[in-house]
């Protein structure tokens, strides 16, 4: 395996009843800014826990954080934190609130120019508002790790930034949450977390049994679980493996010392800036795309994926990465999840318009940079 | 799953030539007491490395610290770091120095009474001085945990306690730390891993999955590389796995929101506290007796064991937990450690003492609390 230095601090507070215990984490005496989203913990009465947990708390709400959150939303927030003078902000909400939160909790104390920087020119976080999270939407991992994913609406981007100033204090995750999510989030969190392990997994082999045992262990057991929650709302037991499983997914563990990929995820918020679809919809439409035209650079981990997944012995090769592929969009599908470009009414027009973006761009995708803008076109062209 | 509370913060620095970072991770201006023990890292080079790397760092030495590390010898590193008034304590060495260095760490600011009671009481570590640690041999995992495991010699007692204020701030793994130890610190390493895993798997089902496929990948591959380890001691990347397996096999995560057992560990330490027997051989002899005396308690799990991690499944449930076993002391035995106690000569007086132990002190061992002194000698009479 490769060298890495491997340090996550966030304290997670698993389980049932937990909400309650937000009170014990958040500082003295502080000034606590709430951020969520479109009001959905309202209605499922996460809020009226939260709001009793800290009813001896000073508290400044934001609401209305939308899904694929806006940079222009966020500065609205960064405002009202600055004015407001706050000391802790706790997000309440998915990862689209988390992952807002994050970047309000950077922005806030950026002095050194634009905040877009922060993510347009991967500018340092030097320092960050502290924060911390009441997870209710299992998929992103952003509980457990820096990352943030923000669209810029006017310029139509989406992009990434990550830092370790930004990993939230503490996350609760309460598997009762999961509740009261309707089926096409469950289905979308199953799928992200899913391609989440995928990208740090699907690479080439550095001779790494640790990572690849627990990446296959997660991959097992969101195939195992997911359809469970998706079955039956109030099954606690697989809603708390799905939750666990999203956050291990992505909190930097089984990507230490191995190659990672990423392109799905790069093409994937192309579609999402362009035609506003779901993010982990657009995972499931790129992925099968990259593995089909990555299946040589990628051939010995699709073919132990394929094994140790799917349980596929058999036939050439070349069959078994396309049964492998085969078994991972039926997947996709059984969840509900389209998996190709049409069935979003998505045309050859935004293929052309995604491809002359990454040749602009000029650098290259995946886990050896080899994936050029041609070979972006390809991928897209393989879902139409 | 349980509910369950995880924070890990400890910076793993893993990889080659990472010796040199040390000086990268110390505090500024800081006094730091160098802590080690008898002298391999002299012949190794390991200690010049160190000496290079913080030639303009005030040092302090204490060397000399042993296998199962003495209580007494840790106050007297204790009075050192008073007297001198050191700011940090740099752990060089393996398993043994480190749960010495943790012990120093926190008696050297524990003002509550005799520091003994930190262990003999589990009086609460409330402050300790801040460590790091370089990790010469994979076995113990405690470079990150907050564990420790002290032998009194005066009272023939080894006990352990836990705090998160003794977690090293930061572990530096180099694999190469491998080549030069001796076939049976890597025999013992590879064993002392396993059974972490296996006092955190083979309890009973909670619906666990992602902890339980973990644990299942830990110990495949501790099967797979440590042999391999043996065989060729410059074969890094086996060294790579086999050290990585080491720490995630207990740094909390496998054992968070799980049933625990130490059962096969507490038995143990009376092994070497009577008779100066290896902790990791404590553990081969005792852990087979333990699977037979709870085989019933433990079925469940015996057989998943059995079947994901030796590929049984034919047979009664009956003949699979025998064979599970006897797979077991197949694979300890072809490292090189004897499993029973007269090959340690070890004879039925001492498991008198030890039963006559667990009488006084009244408590139940196990994951169910339900291994009485009774079944402690049950157990070890299973290993004459």
């Amino acid at each position: 395996m490769y060298n890495f230095v491997y340090q996550n601090p966030v304290k997670v507070i698993f389980g049932k009843d937990t909400i309650s215990k937000v009170a014990e984490e958040i500082p003295l005496n502080a000034k606590i800014m709430l951020t969520y989203g479109g009001g959905s913990i309202k209605k499922t009465g996460v809020y009226d826990q939260i709001k009793l947990a800290l009813k001896d708390v000073e508290l400044v709400e934001f609401g209305g954080i939308e899904v694929n959150p806006h940079y222009e939303t966020c500065m609205q927030a960064v405002e009202l934190a600055k004015t407001e003078k706050v000391d802790f902000i706790l997000s309440v909400g998915g990862g689209s609130v988390l992952d807002a939160t994050k970047f309000i909790a950077a922005a806030a104390l950026y002095s050194d120019g634009d905040p877009w920087d922060i993510i347009a020119k991967q500018a340092r976080v030097k320092k960050a508002i502290p924060l911390g999270a009441i997870l209710t939407l299992p998929a992103t991992g952003s509980e457990m790790n820096g990352n943030s994913v923000i669209t810029r609406v006017s310029s139509q981007e989406k992009m990434a930034f990550s830092s370790p100033k930004v990993m939230p204090k503490f996350s609760i995750l309460d598997p009762e949450c999961v509740f009261t999510l309707p089926d096409k989030q469950v289905a979308n969190g199953i799928v992200d977390a899913f391609i989440h392990v995928i990208e740090q997994y699907l690479t080439f082999d550095v001779n790494s049994p640790i990572q690849d045992r627990f990446a296959e262990g997660i991959l097992s057991t969101l195939i195992a679980e997911g359809p469970k929650v998706l079955a039956d709302r109030k099954d606690y037991e697989s809603a708390a493996n799905f939750m666990w499983s999203a956050t291990m997914a992505l909190n930097g563990l089984i990507g230490a010392g191995v190659p990672q990929d990423w392109a799905t995820h790069m093409i994937g918020h192309e579609l999402t800036a362009f035609h506003g679809i779901d993010h982990a919809r657009t995972l499931a439409i790129v992925l099968p795309g990259v593995m089909h035209v990555k299946r040589e650079s990628k051939k010995d981990k699709i073919l132990q994926y394929g094994e140790r997944i799917w349980g596929i012995t058999s036939g050439t090769d070349d069959e078994k990465i396309d049964t492998s592929i085969a078994k991972t969009v039926e997947f996709f599908e059984s969840l509900g999840l389209p998996t190709t470009l049409p069935e979003y009414d998505v045309d050859i027009d935004t293929i052309a318009k995604i491809t002359s973006r990454f040749e602009e761009r000029g650098f290259k995708l995946g886990e050896k940079a080899d994936i050029d803008f041609n070979e972006v076109e390809a991928i897209l062209m393989d879902r139409l």
